[in-house]
């Protein structure tokens, strides 16, 4: 796949746990999310990015096998059950000029946070429309769009794979 | 850049500090290597990677301006300078395939690990051949090629970005 006609990407990481500032950047006192076992994922929306990226994005994240299991083999996020930490990363869209990274191609900021709010609603319609998931309880938390991103990541081994959509 | 001819990819990570296992799945005691603050790097070589692809990773990763400065803008790793964390990550070689990855691309496990150690081998040559890096101590750091990465990772910012060579 070209990086030309792409709608977005993930980096997806395994993690035992994670924690990610909501309100970095700003004077209130610091608020925190934060997920047990299961993955995180960096998100960015590129120029050609749709409703459907959005869609696709969450089922793809849901039932790619990536996740340690107890017996041997990877299951998904949604078969573990585990947590999704979703972290906004438009950075991901850089393109390397000279010693310096651009970012012509990522999508528009008010496009890609509405993308952003499609992404993380299908996540969650996902996991509760699982019984396992809604028997364990997982969830999916998420980062502010646009914000600074402080994040803490404890992994297992992150075993990190990118994903085009 | 299409991923039919690329030699090698790497995640860059900004981090405030950052902690690996280097002996994970084996029965001893852990050891850990550390970093303060600097970059982590996720490493993978691809089937058309030449001692040429390690050099320019390592010429790359040490001149591309991602770190956040004490004023605005952003520096390089020497320039910082800070530390790094390099983390052999196979896994960035692969391919979605319905809900699996395929890892066809990879380089072959032997060259890699010849060329990761080039590739550290490198990055340490270029930490010291400047009196900056050499004045605050800064070091690079690594985790074992071909082993489970047990990864934890504190960051104000993961800046995360994804550079193809």
């Amino acid at each position: 796949m070209n990086d030309a006609n792409i709608g977005g990407r993930i980096i997806i990481q395994q993690c035992v746990s994670a924690k990610l500032q909501t309100n970095a950047g700003s004077d209130e006192t610091p608020q925190f999310v934060s997920i047990g076992g299961g993955i995180v994922i960096y998100v960015c929306f590129m120029k050609d990015a749709t409703e459907d990226t959005a869609l696709k994005m969450a089922r793809t994240v849901c039932n790619i096998r990536l996740c340690p299991s107890e017996n041997s083999g990877r299951v998904s996020v949604i078969e573990l059950p585990g947590d999704i930490l979703v972290v906004p990363q438009a950075t991901l869209g850089g393109k390397q000029k000279g010693n310096r990274m651009q970012y012509h191609g990522n999508v528009d900021k008010t496009i890609g946070k509405k993308l952003y709010e499609t992404l993380v609603e299908n996540l969650k319609k996902i996991q509760s429309d699982n019984s396992k998931c809604l028997e364990k309880g997982v969830q999916t938390q998420f980062g502010t769009y646009g914000n600074l991103q402080v994040l803490s990541v404890d992994t297992n081994g992150p075993y990190t794979h990118i994903l085009n959509f």
